[in-house]
This record gives structure tokens, C-alpha cells and sequence, in this order.
């Protein structure tokens, strides 16, 4: 009894057609004598009856059906009479009259309904993924991922890019503390490595002329795992030749526009915001700012420098910075919510909060006193402050306050409804730091990686003041997180002395960490430059999910484990000696 | 200079226009005054001329550079001269005046000319694959791969299949000795595997009703390799939920039929021959027969079972075969050649090979003697022999003279020039047995897996004579190679039940193995069956390539290890220690 028509797209159109449907039992209803069945498959539900009158023999097999148990069905399909028709359903003005009857398979009672916006501890969801992926919401997770997976490459491809598959199999880079590990078999005592990205292949494939390249790829990264991180991954990875960095971000946002148009049918405004590194951190004090709402902080360092606010003062003095941002209309804040202000600082970093209050045409809290009448007015300015308002300042070095004023933005701005939780706002930051100083190193570190090119007009800085060097990477940000980044690569031998220099490598240790890469960037390197799509972020974006996991079809928990299949496991000792390592487990492993 | 027109699409359309290309020296010819460098990129060559009267300073410049260079030129299109025209050039009707260049890069002296054909050891193109990508034939090679993953995907995405990423850290199998294992860090003792398939989740995904799925994966085989193989590898994977086997198999082959046309431009007939498993190993020895030519086998059994051969009679009465092929025309082989038969023979296990030559009227050879007439008149019929044959017999049990006499029939089909070279294929073989009797094992194994869903009218053979059931199993072949294969599942329990019994698995055995699989089987699972692509293999030959490693960017070599990067590495022991594990390696690993 093979389908000839799909359970969700049968219409009035088809009424009078014989039909057979394959597919799960929803539900079921006995009329005493007549059954209703609610038939689902991929496409959707369809209500099927039996009824002695259609076929006897029929009916009594569908009465042996129960949930879940998967049934091969013909008949006819039929109008609703009017009182019975189904507005909540797509197929809801028919049902089909059945005839004949296969019970295909039966089912045990799952241990959740099979059904949108169920309710069930996600470790159950997991354990029992495959009924998990049966629900609605999750079919059109996978085909969102789907679709949108071909509009990346129809797109690419249009484009003139080639997809390659890179290694898996490939080698633990120098710096491979998160680096996952495999034994060589072969080569006893040696180990590949899975790629945290293909980042040195996407180059060597430059080197090699492919000019325009494209793969989605899968990633690793053996890292303590936080809600939005899996230690595999997906990564729409990209690396072009002779292109200017503008032409490949008007490329790369042509992409985007393609696929909001292709999944949500929405069209995003082009050209996309770019704004400064410097910017983004002074105005939002995030390099991944949600645009979609304002709320900008203030540097108020100048203004506040010589108050009487001591530990302002202070901070500015000592090479730190104070910054505000007025919680427009919060003026009504209870004394427990400004309370709270307090520990939300702590929570990044920061040792608190001060805050003033605009009420009752006055400046109320307890740093008011020490300002003078020329810096209220300065402040009033600054932050367009105005009856009814809260300022809220931070003062420390500059990472705490963007970290803690940040993070309290995105706080004020979703309790005030700020944020329309149906626009998509694309950013592209820009100007990256080339170099941060890392102060336990006590020496420069690459920012984004070794090989990223400095903007031209900066490269004087490598001698006087590396930290200023501005980097040719971007980030693509949307509504508050990072789906995107990369930068042009540097391809002139001088340049790449002088980062290493910068970084104190000398050239035997750059050789020794590059050997390989640096060999292949002396045989006729061409400018190139690309980027990554963090893959499984954007389409969660796209479903509107706020976990990742709503968007892969088998995750991994938070603890990097398969509840489905029980993965990692033990293995046999024989495997192991035959990959000739052994285990240096100091207790036993708890599980 | 931003690139404005690709070197090897300019045409005599073209001139009159000032363009600007980017691109690699492949060869500079300098005519006193003059230079001439033949400019390459991606899409081809064009020849670049530098003379004093268009720029005395950028012929200064371009003196410079040297093969591989990488250049960018701005200048003006014009016609050759009819007696500089060079018709071996896609571009070679115009050439280029050049008034701009910067030279982008430079280039040590590769250590192989960028060009076809060219004369180099594999083992240097491997460790130099970034030069080895540049030259035309791999740069075919990659974006024929590209294309044929497109042409999967969009027929697949045509036709309702959803595309869905499977994980790569996966569980250990059962039967994992070929297991890559990964150890974890966050549970200290326990592994990851890499897929050898997704055959599991893939019909975990369809008991999820996803009902059509399909995935380029990458799957992962720790085995010596051969030619034909590399420890990872990329399969199109696919499985489908509710249809017939021949519904799955129309499917399959318009999918071929359009791969074909796509990238070949190439009219492959449908529908696709089907020959059983058993008339495959009857009539070519094999299950992946090269059905471009005929020289099928006979089994003469029956004829000389009872002749004077004493070998042949012996060898029947104890249960085994022989089998004769006519080596059409080859009457005329030296005695050297007919001495080759027997060490071709053993190189396949067999004994030995006895032949007979049809020669000036007479049956020439050892055995003729022991032959009756009645036997010689049934051997010309059975064989059509005819005057300048040469009749090879094997005699063994079945499995060595199908293998020997396969083996010889290739090699004759090919020194007889009897394969044309330009034609491709294809057929499905059906119906492989279900189990094979292990020796050692002392019981039935699966030949496919246990999964696979016996023929309907076998099922009753499980109680009386398993080996005789056959599988609703299929491979696809192309030329003689195996280029797809899979089956229809079980999905009945019942089913399950006798098939686990019949290969000796207890409950508690096939539990302790397949556990979360045969939950998952409880809760209502579809009628499913699904196929697998050898992705690489069939890009091989659609590349006409004799060699995977043509065909992949970065491939491993016959050890599994990366020329280009030197993987596998040793690791630092810090690494190990946080994987907690160690080496047990008995000797230093030799280099």
C-alpha cells in the first residue's frame, strides 16, 4: 500500500479522489462505532475515518491502533459537513473514508505527546531524540537548516565559488590545548588532530589558486561548553582571492539578504551598519552590539575627572575610565531594583554601581552632593538626562565598565520592551585591535590569528606602538551576537616578519609553529581574505531559538555528552593497545 | 589594482578594452626590449606585453618577475597579428598592452612546472599540494567535484530530501577494531568514535519521521589502505521512509542519469540493467561486474563431472565448481603467455589454470585427451568455441574460481582492447545473500549488516537453511567498480527477532550491541531503506582518474598520513595528560 498523496496537503481539490496515505497516529477518537484518526506525516495531519459502513474488516484493525503506530490507509477523500470542519487544521474541510487498512507497525506509548510547545524536561527530549524529532517544531528546524544550507551555496556557487572538502584528519595546531585528539593507529604514539576550523586550509587553497573557495564545515572545539557552544560544529567557511575587503563584505551581505528573503521571506535593508571596533565598545561597550534598540553609553571621564566624586576621580586618574548610561524613564526604579544594580556588576567584574535619579525635578542618590552645578550641567548635556531618567555610571578600567554597562544595557533595554523581538538588525564591526597585550605573557598576543593583515596606514606602529594597529578583520553582528567573522590575511613576507616580531616570535619559533604555511606563502602568494558563518547560531537566530541545540539534529549536552547513544563511552582494552595508548584515568571515571 | 576581467576569458570581443587582471607568471619570453609573460588565473592564460612605447616603467617592473609571480596589470586589449596568433591558446587571437603592474608577490622557484601533465613524483606533488591545486587538470579536478556535490544536492533537494548533519563524535560500535576513537577530556576514560557511516542515524532519523534524508558525509575507516582508499572518505547518504525498492531505485538512477549530463554532457540510458547477485558472480566472477564487454563464464560443471579430468571430477564431486571462459581469438598466445595463467591464477588463491587452444582445426592442449567427443561437442556448444580461441578452466570451490577467472576475464577485456574507455556502465546488483557462514566463527554473519530486511519469500529459510536467504540488498556498479550501495531495512520486530537469532545474538547479546537502536524500533518505525554513494570514487571516474587522491584537495597517502603537514604528530604530553591518557608504545615510532 505505497503513499500516493501526502496527509498535510490534501485539499477540497482533491475531494472524490481515491488515495492512500502512509503515516503515525496522532490521535484517536471512538464515536462508539466510528473511528477518527488523526494521520500525520512529514507534511502535516489528516483526519481519517472508519465506519463500518466504508469497511467493517477496516475498522476493526484501526481499532487496534494507538498512538504512534504507523498505518498504510485508502479510501476517499471527502468534504467535512460544515458543523464539522476543522478551522485549526490545515486539511480541516476534509477527511478521507477508509477502506483498507495496514497496520504498517505498532508503537509503544512514548514517554511525551508528539506535539509543538510539549512539555518535558529536555534530558528526555534528548535520551529520546528520534520521537523528539517527530514534533513539528522540529521537523521545521531541520528543514530551516536545510534551506537555508542551499541558499548559502546556491548563492556561492552563482558566485563562482568552489566548495572543497578539507581534512578532518589533520594536525594539532601549536596552540591545541582544545585541540580533540586521535590516535594513530599506523603511526603508534602520534595523533591527528580535528580542526578547530579550516583556516590554514582555506589558505593553502588560496596559495593554491583556487581563488574563491566555500565549504560547510564541520568543526571541533574541546572547550567547557556554555548554552551556546557545541564541541562539534558547523561553520560556513569562505576564502577568496584578489578581492578588496569591501567587495567581499557586499558580497557577503548580498548572501544574508538572500537567505532572510529565502527562510523568512524578509527583506533586510542594505548596505549593513559598519561600525568601528572603538565604536561599537564606546558607544555599546559590546564588539557584538544589539542595534536594535539605542540606549548608547557616554564616556564621561572629562566631566567627572576633577568632581568631588572621589573614586571618579581616582579611576580617571589612574588611566581608567567612567562611563554612563541614562535609563530613560527608570526614574521609578524601586530602591530594591537600584539596589540590585550592585551585584549585576559584580557579575562582570565591575565593584559597583553609581546612580542618580531625575524625580520630582530634582537629582536624587548619593553621589549628587559632590557634583558641582557646572558638571550637571555638562552631564545633562552629555546624557540628554531629563526629569524622569536614572543615570547609572561605572567607573574602572575601560574592559570592566564596557563589560558592566554593556551588560546592563541589554538588561534596561529588554525590561523597558526595547528590543522588537521580529527584527533582524546586521552590523558589521570593524577595525578589530590587531594586538592586545597580554599582561601574564608580558608580550603581544594576535587578537584574531598570526596571519591577519594590518590596516597599511597603521604598520608604522609596529615600532612605536603595536597596541594601536588596527586589524583588517570584521565581524558580522546580529541583534547582540556574533554570526560571522574573519579578516584579509597578510601576504607580504615583510609584514608577516614584522607581526611575528610584534608577537616575539623569533623566526625559528614562527617556522617551527608554521613551518608548513610559511613555506607555501613564498611561492606566489596572492592578496586574499574571507570569513565563517557560524552556521548553527545563525539559524537558530533564523528559528528564533535562543539554544542551539533546537537547530542539531543530534546535540551534545552541555556536558558533552550524547544522552541518545551513551557517547563518550568505555571502549575495550584491546582497542586501546591496538592504537598503543593506555589509560591514565586516576579514578574512576564518574559517570 | 582590483581585478576587472579574468585572464582566460578574454576574447577578441574584448579588444579596445582597458583591463586590469590579477594573476600568476606561468612564462615569460623576453625579445630584447621586449617582454612577453603568459598571465594565469583560475579561468586560464593570457599573453601580457610590456614594451617601452606603452610603459618603459612597468617593463621595468615586469622585468622583475619570475614564474609564479603574482601579478597585477592594467593595459588594453588588442588582436594579435595574424602570424602571432596562437591557436593552442583559448586567448591566443588577442594579447594585452600593458601601461600599469605591481607586482603583488613573489615566488621562490616551485620545485615542479604548473602544468599539465607534468613529470613529478607524487610523493613531492602531495608535499607541495598548494602548487600541485594551480595547475589546471586539479583545479578540473576540484570544481568537477564541486559541481557533481551540486548536482546531488539540488536533485535531492528537488525531490523532498532534507539534508541533515549527523555528528562526527560518535559512539564506538559494536564491531569497532576500525574505529578512529577520540578520548574525551571531560569524561576521563571514555572515547568518541568517528562514523565509519551514519548508518545509524540515518535510520534513527527515519524512525523520526523525517521520512527523506540525505547528507555528503564524511565517514572514517582506520584500515591499510589501498589504492582506492583513504581513512576518511565522503559518501552521499541517503534514506527514504514509505517507498518501494524500485520506487528507491528510479529514484537513484535519474539522480545518475542527471550527474552525468551534468558534467559530462553525457546521455547514460535508463533504465540501469539489473543483474542478481547470483548471475553476477555466474557470468563476470564478480559482484561489481565491468559489463562494458562481454567474456562471460560458463560453468561446465555438469560437462566435466564425469570426464577423464581427474581434477575437474574431483573437484565437483567434493562440492565444488569449474568454469570455463573462451578467450575469444587467442589461439595465438605464446606459450609464455599460457605459462602466465597459473601464477595469475594464484595470485587470486586458485591452484592453477587449465586451457585448451582451438588451433588450425584442433582442440590443442594438456587435458584434451581426457575429453570424450559427447564432452568436447557439449564444451563447444556451452562455450561457443570456435577455431583461434583459447578455453581457460578453473576448478575450486566457488569463491576462488569466481575470483580468478573475474580477474582473468578483466584482464583479457582489457588486453583485447575490448573496454571502450569513453563509455560508462552502469548496472544494480540485487539480491546478495542475506548471511554468509563464518568457518571460524562457526555461524552466520551478516554480509550487509543486521539491519538489512530479508526478501518476504525467503523469510521461511530462516528456520531451515538461512544461507539461502536472500537480502534486499543493492550495489550499484559503474565499470567495474562499486559506486553505491545499500538496502531496504528491517522494520518489523518480528523480522528483527529471526535475523538477530540467526546470528546467534541472544536478546541480551543484540541489547547489549544495538540497544538504543531497538528502543528506538518500539515506537512506531516507518518502512525504510536507503542507499550510499561512494562520492569520491564516482568523481574519479567521472574524472577519468585511476587514483582517489586526483580527486580529493588534500588527500592522505597509502601510510594515512599528510605529506603537506606531516600528520599524524606526536603531541605534548601535557595534552595527554589532560585526555588522560598515555603512550603505550613499545618501540620509538619509526619516522
Amino acid at each position: 500500500m505505497l503513499r500516493t498523496h501526502q496527509c498535510g496537503l490534501l485539499t477540497k481539490a482533491d475531494v472524490g479522489t481515491k488515495v492512500t496515505l502512509n503515516g503515525w497516529v496522532q490521535r484517536r477518537r471512538d464515536l462508539g462505532g466510528v473511528l477518527f484518526i488523526d494521520l500525520r506525516d512529514r507534511s502535516g495531519i489528516v483526519q481519517v475515518v472508519f465506519n463500518p459502513d466504508f469497511s467493517g474488516e477496516a475498522l476493526a484493525i484501526a481499532d487496534r491502533a494507538r498512538n504512534e503506530y504507523v498505518l498504510a490507509v485508502s479510501g476517499t477523500v471527502v468534504e467535512r459537513s460544515a458543523d464539522t470542519k476543522n478551522p485549526n487544521l490545515e486539511t480541516g474541510e476534509i477527511e478521507v473514508r477508509i477502506t483498507e487498512i495496514e497496520i504498517m507497525n505498532a508503537a509503544k506509548t512514548p514517554p511525551f505527546f508528539i506535539e509543538d510547545g510539549v512539555e518535558v524536561d529536555e534530558q528526555v527530549r534528548l535520551k529520546y531524540r528520534y520521537l523528539d524529532l517527530r514534533r513539528p517544531e522540529m521537523q521545521r528546524s531541520l528543514y530551516l537548516r536545510s534551506k537555508a544550507a542551499k541558499v548559502f551555496r546556491d548563492y556561492l556557487d552563482e558566485n563562482g565559488f568552489v566548495e572543497v572538502e578539507t581534512p578532518i584528519l589533520t594536525k594539532s595546531s601549536p596552540e591545541g590545548a582544545r585541540d580533540y585528539l586521535v590516535p594513530s593507529r599506523v603511526h603508534p604514539g602520534e595523533f591527528f588532530a580535528l580542526p578547530q576550523s579550516p583556516q590554514l586550509y582555506k589558505q593553502l587553497l588560496m596559495v593554491g589558486g583556487v581563488e574563491r573557495y566555500y565549504q560547510i564545515a564541520r568543526c571541533f572545539r574541546d572547550e567547557d561548553l556554555r548554552a551556546d557552544r557545541q564541541p562539534e560544529f558547523t561553520q560556513v567557511d569562505i576564502e577568496t582571492s584578489f578581492l578588496s575587503r569591501d567587495q567581499l563584505l557586499d558580497m557577503m551581505e548580498e548572501l544574508c539578504v538572500k537567505l532572510f528573503k529565502a527562510t523568512l521571506d524578509m527583506d533586510i535593508p542594505r548596505p549593513f551598519q559598519r561600525l568601528t571596533y572603538a565604536d561599537a565598545m564606546g558607544k555599546y561597550g559590546s564588539d557584538k552590539p544589539d542595534l536594535r534598540f539605542g540606549l548608547e553609553l557616554r564616556d564621561v571621564s572629562d566631566i567627572v575627572a576633577t568632581s568631588g566624586v572621589k573614586v571618579f576621580a581616582s579611576v580617571v586618574a589612574g588611566g581608567g575610565i567612567v562611563k554612563a548610561l541614562n535609563a530613560k524613564g527608570c526614574a521609578s526604579w524601586s530602591r530594591k531594583e537600584l539596589d540590585d544594580l550592585a551585584p549585576f556588576a559584580s557579575r562582570y567584574g565591575g565593584k559597583g554601581l553609581a546612580w542618580i535619579q531625575i524625580k520630582d525635578g530634582e537629582w536624587k542618590g548619593p553621589i549628587v552632593k559632590f557634583f558641582n552645578e557646572a558638571e550637571i550641567a555638562a552631564l545633562t548635556e552629555r546624557l540628554d538626562a531629563q526629569e524622569g531618567d536614572v543615570l547609572i555610571f561605572s567607573a574602572d578600567k575601560a574592559k570592566v565598565v564596557n563589560d558592566v554597562l554593556g551588560n546592563l544595557r541589554l538588561k534596561v533595554g529588554k525590561d523597558l520592551g526595547l528590543i522588537n523581538e521580529n527584527e533582524y538588525k546586521f552590523a558589521w564591526v570593524i577595525d578589530f585591535p590587531l594586538l592586545g597585550y597580554d599582561e601574564e605573557a608580558k608580550r603581544y598576543v594576535a587578537e584574531h590569528h598570526p596571519f591577519t593583515r594590518p590596516h597599511e596606514e597603521d604598520l608604522h606602529y609596529f615600532d612605536t606602538d603595536p597596541g594601536k594597529i588596527r586589524a583588517q578583520a570584521y565581524d558580522l553582528v546580529l541583534n547582540g551576537y556574533e554570526v560571522g567573522g574573519g579578516s584579509m590575511r597578510i601576504y607580504k613576507r615583510e609584514v608577516q616578519e614584522k607581526m611575528f616580531d610584534a608577537l616575539g616570535f623569533s623566526p625559528e619559533l614562527a617556522r617551527e609553529k608554521f613551518g608548513y604555511l610559511l613555506d607555501a606563502f613564498e611561492y606566489g602568494t596572492p592578496p586574499h581574505g574571507g570569513m565563517a558563518y557560524g552556521f548553527d547560531r545563525l539559524v537558530m537566530l533564523i528559528a528564533k531559538q535562543s539554544n542551539l541545540r533546537e537547530v542539531i539534529a543530534f546535540p551534545k549536552t552541555a556536558s558533552a555528552t550524547c544522552l541518545m547513544m551513551s557517547a563518550p563511552s568505555p571502549v575495550d582494552e584491546e582497542q586501546l593497545e591496538e592504537l598503543s595508548i593506555k589509560l591514565a584515568v586516576k579514578e574512576p571515571a564518574a559517570k
